[in-house]
């Protein structure tokens, strides 16, 4: 095994100074990430080193990099929260022993070293034994969209109707499934016709598109039947603050995403006052936090058999080898569906 | 005693359908309230009848005789949630026969007649008898303000500061006091100089002036020392929107009013996402009908012994009997300090 590894590595340290997050879009890659070799790294106690065969780019990878994602970064060391490979290597401790040789699935802990690279460190406990039956495709992305999804409906009471932006991402088309499958109504959100027939069969109750010239109505009508409380939005501008406006009483904006540029405007705050209206955010790393191990679990299991069982698929728009990933990762976030996942040798 | 009585009437029902809330201001009184004869209220069961001596006029009667208060109008019925006066007559119902006779602080339930009148009809549940000692300016505004400083400072835990806008209010002075008792700190912010001995008197923490050219560092220095969590704020404009990003991981701005036209703007949404901050509403109406009869008991009991001894007192700015308070009303409410009550011969 060489004693050197190929990564893509962060260029900055620790959290952005200045504003500018703009969701899910990186302009400038070699501004933020440069391709080079480090030293492998040696996994701790508890942790494991994996071989890794893909890894994902997800919207919270983006945001990490240039310094937006609430974890401070370090600089010379690899970007990349999640990928798929074999477990080459463990350091002091049971279960990474037990993991030795196995395909997993692997989130990177903040004390690990990032899955954009030849070889990843995380904690053992966080690698996922690969179901027989799941695709590296699926298991590159297994943990942060489908977790994130699951985290997230549990914020939706049981046959309640909840409100759903830029609904036309993986993550929307996660949510769209599981959604159904627990009595829940999504009403999706997107910009184009397209996803609208695919949302659908999916699981998504109603799908909106936000440029159709009866969308204020169609929203109004929408919401005056269901009366949801709970608004999903990855976009948080102006016209998520329509939506909030629009929406009736006790009505909570949960943001976990920049994508517009646009002001996020409490557009009538005495709604605030008197409907008992309220904007937080969801972050998963809170959730995990805050969530017990054995109901993570639980729901980690859960995700696997969906893409075993083929309920779930991961629509891969772009594959990146590493070597030309910096050049190739605007045009391919520019693809309006579909993952991108950066493909080691 | 006459069958009619004198009121300011209602010259709307319902909500307002329009936006267009400026907490505070009622340039045009004419356009919702007129000066009007109407057959005197017959209290019902549970209900009593007063004679009202002198009635408060509070930022939530500006906003309700416009519609902006969650509540619907009734037009043609008098105006004013609260007020001062003896009890001349009582429905079926025991608690209202008790009252019989009696000087009482009341507020006006929905199901009532407004105070803004010769005779005003309420819950008996809602009047409080008044202890000797206490005095009509300060039992006319009793409930509403008193009540709403104690509910508010529920949300702040023990030790804790809190930031607090608009302080040069009643209820900022009200708030100032009771935060010192309780061992919390007030971060107040005013607008002008003159408030600020009389607000550190009371027992204010810190009072800084939004004006003063040095703000925004005393601002971040007392924010970095205290780190308040909770932003008690009436102004909900651009202003409130630099303090609540300020403000460190956790911070909950809570609006209860809107003292100014400016965007009450997210400024970064990513830090609803990682940390966890959050924008709310706090409607007194709302916390009366979540707390229980004994828990508000204590508050009004704490309240009146406050009054008694002095510790509380009503500054009165302009008192207007009814027949004029059409016409002085905005120039009453322009005053900076200080309450405008509503006198009945």
């Amino acid at each position: 095994m060489p004693t050197e590894m190929l990564g893509l590595l962060l260029r900055h340290r620790g959290i952005a100074t200045k504003e500018g997050y703009v969701g899910n879009r990186l302009d400038r890659p070699a501004d933020f990430l440069e391709l080079g070799g480090i030293p492998r790294p040696v996994p701790g106690p508890g942790q494991i080193l994996i071989k890794v065969r893909r890894a994902a780019i997800n919207p919270s990878d983006i945001a990490f990099v240039q310094g937006y994602y609430g974890q401070a970064r370090m600089q010379g060391q690899p970007a990349g929260f999640e990928g798929v490979g074999t477990v080459v290597e463990a350091g002091p401790g049971l279960m990474g022993r037990l993991l030795k040789g196995r395909d997993v699935a692997f989130y990177v802990t903040p004390d690990g070293s990032g899955a954009w690279a030849e070889y990843a460190v995380t904690q053992a406990a966080v690698a996922l034994p690969l179901k027989k039956g799941v695709s590296d495709r699926d298991a590159a992305g297994l943990i942060v969209n489908p977790v994130t999804a699951a985290a997230m409906l549990e914020l939706v009471g049981a046959g309640d109707a909840f409100v759903f932006s830029a609904a036309a991402s993986q993550l929307g088309k996660f949510v769209a499934g599981l959604a159904r499958d627990q009595g829940k109504k999504m009403i999706a959100l997107v910009r184009r016709e397209d996803p609208i027939k695919l949302l659908k069969e999916l699981g998504a109750e109603y799908v909106l598109n936000e440029t159709s010239p009866t969308y204020a109505e169609d929203l109004e009508r929408v919401l005056s039947k269901e009366k949801p409380v709970i608004f999903l939005d990855a976009v948080a501008g102006s016209a998520s603050a329509q939506v909030h406006k629009a929406m009736g009483d006790d009505a909570r904006w949960i943001i976990y995403g920049k994508l517009d540029t646009s002001p996020a405007e409490i557009l009538d705050p005495s709604e605030m006052i008197f409907r008992n209206k309220s904007v937080e955010g969801f972050w998963t790393t809170s959730w995990a936090s805050n969530t017990s191990f054995f109901r993570k679990l639980l729901v980690f299991g859960e995700v696997q058999n969906r893409f075993r069982d083929g309920q779930w698929t991961t629509h891969v728009s772009t594959e990146l080898p590493i070597e030309h990933a910096i050049e190739r990762l605007p045009q391919a976030l520019a693809q309006p569906d579909g993952k991108v996942q950066i493909l080691l040798s």
